[in-house]
C-alpha cells in the first residue's frame, strides 16, 4: 500500500459511519448482484468490501515472539507482542524480540494492541515496543496484571494506557471490532479474538486448548466461537504448537489425580515441585494438595514469587489462610510438612531448581529426604539441561519424578482433534496456520485440507509476509521488515551478525593477540612483539608454540621494515595470514588473530 | 593398592598355575569348610579366592567414552575404549576421551583390550590410547575392520597387534579367560563378555538388545549367557541406556515393513534416507527395498562411505550387482529410480543431510521431488538441530518423514523386559549397572532390586571408582584418575578448564582490549591507549562508548604515572576494574577486559 493510499484511507476512516455489512458477512458473501433496490427495482451495484491485510512480525517458522498485525481501511491493530529465547548459537544474547520498524513507521495508524494471554512469548516484547511508541493496550485482568509488572520494571508504567477487557466483551478499535473469546490454556484468563473488519471477520485463536473440566474458570467459549462461525468468518488464524500430536490434550484435572497419589507416596519426604511460574492453575492444584495433606507451601524463584503475587492479588489463586510460608521459615517445620514450589522446570542454569541441584541455593539444601516432582515437559532444546539437573538431584539421593508416565504435566495447546473442532466451529473461508515452526504449520495445513478445505484457501506464511484477504482471494501482497532483534544487557539491536560471528569464532578457538610498537620513522620494532592468548591453549604448557609465534611475528615485522612496507593494513594482513597458517599447521585450530600495532 | 602389592601380585601371577576353581564358581560359592580331605578325613583349609577389581575410566554418569578395567591377581584387561561427543558448554572441543593415566601407569600389567563392538563410544578413544601405549586388541571382524580404518588415519596401523576373535570363542589374557558372546545391537558383530578370573566370573553385556528375528546373523547367544549363568557368575555389568523404558525393544525387522510401505508411497519421488552410518543392518534393509522397487542406491557422507566400504568388504553388507552408483552419477537416472543413503540423522551441522537442507551440498539439491526419511531418533541434546533441519527441508518443499509414528527406527538397546531376561539368564551374585547417566543407572538398579536382588549386592559406581568384588563382598576400595580429556584439533588435553572458562567468557560478551605504550622512565602514555573490541558491540554504532572508555583508560594511566604507580599488575588491575565497572553500568555486559601495556 503506498503512502498516499494509506493517508487517504486514514482520512476516510475518520469520518466513516459504521458500515451496515459489518455485522453480516459470510463464508459465501459474494457481492449481492441479484438483490434489487427497493425503490427502483433495478439491481444495485455490489458493495465491494475492502481487503483485510495480515502482517506477521513474528511467530511463524519459529517458537515465540508472536506478533500479528491486522490492517483494514488504514487502521491497524496489533495482536500480542512476544519475545523469544535465544537459540544456542546466539551467544550471549539474553532474549530476542521482533523487528518493530513497520510499527514505528505506521504508528499513527495503530489503534491498539490486543493481548491474548500473559505468557512471555505473547507479552515479553511489549516493554521494548512501548519504549519506542505509545499505543494503548487491551487485555484481560491477569494478562494486564503481568504486563503492569513488566512495564514497572522498565519505568514505562505511567506512559502506557492499559484497558481491562473481560472475556465476552467487544471493543472497537478504529474500523474494527474485537470480541474477546475465552479459551483454555496453561495460564488463566486467556482469550482468542473475533475481529470484525469492514472486509470480513477474522478469528485469531491465540494459544488454546479445549478443557471441558478446567481447574478454574469456564470451558473455552465454544458457543462464542460457534456464533462467530454462524455469522461467517473470512479467515481463521489458529495456533499450531501441537498440530503434530494426534488426539486430544488431557484436561488439567488429570494432574490433580497424579499429584494426589504422589503426595501420598511422598508422605515422609519434603516435596519440591518445579513448574512454570505462569501456570497458576497448576500451582493451585499443588496448593490444594498441600492443604489436603497438611503441608505448608513456600515459593522459590523470582518469577514464581512475582506471578503468584499478581495472580493472588487478582483472585486467580486461592490460598487458604496460614498455608503460605516464607522460604526463610522452612526450617521451622518438619520436612514432611513442606511443599516447595519452584521455578527451573526447564533446566534453566540460574533457576532455583538448578541451584538446588548443584548445591548452590542459599536457602534450600536437597538430599535423601526430598521428593522432587518436575511438573512440566522439556521444551525442545531443553532436554539435555533438564536431564542434567535430574541426574544431579538423583546423585544427591533425591527421589525425582520426571518421566511422562507419572502424568504430572499436560500441555496447554490443542492437539489435532481440538484443532479440528476449532475449524468446524469457526468454518472459515481462508486459513493461515500460526504459532509454530514449519513442521507445525505444515501439519496444521494438512489437517485443514483433511477437513475438506481447498488447498488454495490455505496459506503458509512466513514472518515479514503481508497477506491480503478478501472474499475473492487470499494472497501475499507485500513484505514488511521482520526478523530477530537481539537484546543483550541494556543493548537492543546492537548485537548483530558481525558481533555474533566474532563471538562464535572466539568461542571455538579463542584468540591470539600480537602487539608491537613500531618506530614511527623506519617501522622497526621498538617494543614487542608480545603475544597474548585467551581461550586458545593452556599457556604454561604451550610456551614453545607461543615463542615460535613471537619469533615469526618479529621476523615479519622486521621484514616489512626492511622492505619499506609501512601500510598498516598490509602489515597486519601479513601477520594474520602467516601466523594463522603456522598455528593451523601446529594445532589444527584457527583462533582469532588480532595484530595490534602502535607507533612511537 | 600400593605399588608394592601390585608388584608382588604381578610376580605371583607369573608363576601361578591355572587354579582349579576357575571353572567352577557359583553364586553361593562360600569357602567349602565342610569337605573333608580324602586322606586325613580332616576338613581342609578353605581356598581363599583372590578378589576381582573393576575400575571405571568412563561410561558411568555420562553417555559415551565407555571403558572398563578388570583386574585380578595383577593382570588387567581393558573392555572397550570409547570417546564421547562434547556437550554444548565444551566450546570448540572436537571430542572427549577418557583419562588414560591409570593405564599408562600400569601398562606392563595390561594383557589386552577386548572390544564389544565398533561404535565410536566404544572404540573412538583407541587411537589416543594406542599412541601412548602398545596393547594388543581383540575383537570381532567388523569391529577390528572399523578400528583398522581409525588406526590407519592416525598412522598407528603397523604398531598395534589386532587379533580377530569370533563370537563363541574364548581367549586367555593373563590369568583370565574371556569368552566372546554374540549379542544383538544396532551394528553387526557385537559381543558381550564372560570373563573367568581366579576370583570368579564376571559378565559384561556390552551394548545389547534381544532380537529374535535379526536382519543378519543370529539372535543374541541366549544359551551362551545361560550356560555362563549355570556355571555361576560373581558379578554382572550390564548396559543401562534404555533402563527407563518399559517393555521390549522391537525387532529391527519392523523397520523393513515401514520402509516398504514408505517406498510404495514415495513412488514418484527421489528417496533420501538419513541413518547412522554404522547401522549396517538398516542400510541393508534400505538396499533390499531399493532392489525390490527397482531403484539405484548412492551413499552420501564420508562416514557412510567408509562404513559401507568396510562392511561390504567383510561381507556384512550384501549389495546386488549394479545396484550401487556413485553420487556423481545421480543425474543419469530419473529421480524416482534413486535412493540416496546419507549421514546427518542427528542434525550434525557439517553432515550431508544438513548441507542438503541448507542448499550447501555440492552434488545434491533437494526440493519438491524429494521424499526424505530420517531413520533415527534424535539422541538427547540433538532434538533442536534435527528439528531445524526438518524445518529447512519442509520449507524447500520436500516430504519429510521424521515422526516416531512411522516406525522407521528401532533402538539398539535393551528395554526393561530384556534387561530382566539378561539378569535371569546370568543370575549374578553382584550387579553394577553400566553405560548410562545417573537416571539410567538408578533405574537399572531398581530393576535388579525388583527382580529380588539384595540392595547390598548392587553398587552404583562412578568413573574413577575401583570396586573390589569377591564372594564375601563388593565394595569401592580405591580411586583411579578418571575424567574428561578434551581433543581440540591436534591438541589432546591442552584445552582445560581455564581455556574453556575463557572461551565461555568470550562467547558471552566478547572482549575489549586496551593497549598503550608507556614511557619506560616516567610511566606516561607515549602511544595509545587504543581500544580494540571483538564480539562486544557493533563498533560503528558504539563509537561514543568506546571513546568514553579510551578517555577513562587514558586518565587511569596518567593518574598512575602521576602517583608513581609503576607496577604493571597494579596498573592493569586498575584499568580492568574501572573499565569493567563503567561498561557494566552503560551496557549491563561484562566483556573480557584485556589491558596490554608496552614499555618504550
Amino acid at each position: 500500500m503506498s503512502e498516499k493510499t494509506r493517508k487517504m484511507n486514514f482520512k476516510l476512516k475518520r469520518n466513516r459511519p459504521v458500515p451496515n455489512h459489518m455485522n453480516r458477512q459470510g463464508n459465501d458473501s459474494k457481492p449481492k448482484h441479484k438483490k434489487p433496490n427497493a425503490k427502483t427495482g433495478k439491481p444495485v451495484k455490489p458493495v465491494k468490501k475492502p481487503p483485510v491485510r495480515v502482517s506477521f512480525l513474528g511467530g511463524l517458522n519459529e517458537i515465540g515472539k508472536n506478533i500479528t498485525l491486522i490492517e483494514c481501511e488504514g487502521d491497524i491493530i496489533i495482536i500480542d507482542c512476544g519475545m523469544a529465547f535465544p537459540d544456542g548459537d546466539m551467544l550471549g544474547v539474553d532474549l530476542v524480540i521482533p523487528d518493530f520498524t513497520y510499527i514505528e513507521q505506521n504508528v499513527n495508524r495503530v489503534r491498539g494492541i490486543v493481548l491474548t494471554h500473559g505468557h512471555e512469548d505473547h507479552i515479553g516484547g511489549l516493554p521494548f515496543l512501548l519504549s519506542k511508541v505509545n499505543v494503548p493496550l487491551f487485555g484481560t485482568p491477569l494478562t494486564l496484571g503481568l504486563v503492569e509488572n513488566k512495564l514497572r520494571e522498565h519505568s514505562l508504567i505511567n506512559k502506557v494506557k492499559m484497558n481491562v477487557v473481560h472475556a465476552g466483551s467487544t471493543i472497537r478499535l478504529g474500523c474494527m471490532e474485537v470480541k474477546f473469546l475465552h479459551v483454555n490454556h496453561s495460564i488463566p484468563d486467556a482469550v482468542g479474538f473475533a475481529i470484525k473488519t469492514p472486509g470480513g471477520t477474522l478469528v485469531h485463536t491465540g494459544d488454546f486448548k479445549i478443557d471441558c473440566t478446567p481447574i478454574s474458570g469456564e470451558t473455552i467459549d465454544l458457543s462464542g466461537f460457534a456464533k462467530v462461525g454462524d455469522e461467517g468468518v473470512l479467515a481463521l488464524l489458529a495456533e499450531s504448537t501441537n498440530a503434530e500430536r494426534p488426539g486430544f490434550t488431557p484436561t488439567e484435572q488429570m494432574v490433580s489425580e497424579s499429584l494426589d497419589s504422589l503426595f501420598r507416596k511422598a508422605e515422609n519426604y519434603r516435596i519440591i515441585i518445579a513448574t512454570f511460574a505462569s501456570n497458576v492453575n497448576r500451582v493451585q492444584q499443588i496448593i490444594n494438595c498441600a492443604e489436603k495433606y497438611g503441608r505448608k507451601v513456600a515459593f522459590s524463584g523470582r518469577s514464581m514469587v512475582t506471578y503468584m503475587d499478581v495472580a493472588g492479588k487478582l483472585g486467580y489463586l486461592q490460598i487458604p489462610k496460614n498455608l503460605l510460608i516464607d522460604i526463610d521459615m522452612l526450617k521451622k517445620y518438619p520436612p514432611e510438612q513442606i511443599v516447595l514450589i519452584t521455578t527451573g522446570s526447564q533446566g534453566e542454569p540460574m533457576s532455583a531448581l538448578s541451584r538446588m541441584a548443584y548445591s548452590d541455593h542459599r536457602k534450600v539444601m536437597v538430599g535423601e529426604g526430598d521428593f522432587i516432582i518436575i511438573s512440566a515437559n522439556p521444551i525442545p532444546g531443553n532436554e539435555k539441561s533438564v536431564g542434567n539437573i535430574v541426574d544431579e538431584l538423583l546423585k544427591r539421593g533425591c527421589k525425582v519424578i520426571y518421566e511422562s508416565m507419572y502424568e504430572v504435566h499436560v500441555s496447554g495447546h490443542a492437539c489435532q482433534e481440538e484443532l479440528k473442532l476449532m475449524h468446524r466451529l469457526v468454518r472459515p473461508k481462508y486459513f493461515i496456520p500460526v504459532h509454530g515452526e514449519q513442521k507445525h504449520l505444515r501439519k496444521h495445513a494438512e489437517l485443514a485440507e483433511f477437513l475438506g478445505m481447498d488447498k488454495k484457501h490455505i496459506y503458509l506464511a512466513d514472518i515479514g509476509d503481508t497477506v491480503e484477504i478478501c472474499d475473492d482471494y487470499m494472497k501475499p501482497v507485500d513484505k514488511v521488515p521482520a526478523g530477530r532483534v537481539f537484546v543483550d544487557g541494556l543493548g537492543v539491536g546492537d548485537v548483530g551478525s558481525i558481533v555474533l560471528r566474532d563471538r562464535k569464532h572466539l568461542a571455538q578457538d579463542g584468540l591470539l593477540i600480537i602487539v608491537a610498537s613500531l618506530d614511527v620513522y623506519d617501522g622497526h620494532v621498538i617494543s614487542g612483539p608480545d603475544i597474548v592468548s585467551r581461550g586458545f591453549v593452556y599457556v604454561r604448557e604451550s610456551e614453545d608454540l607461543l615463542e615460535e609465534v613471537r619469533q615469526l611475528a618479529l621476523s615479519i615485522l622486521e621484514d616489512c621494515a626492511e622492505k619499506n612496507i609501512h601500510e598498516w593494513g598490509d602489515i597486519k594482513n601479513r601477520l594474520r595470514e602467516n601466523i594463522s597458517r603456522r598455528i593451523s599447521q601446529r594445532t589444527h585450530r584457527t583462533p582469532m588473530i588480532l595484530p595490534i600495532l602502535q607507533e612511537v
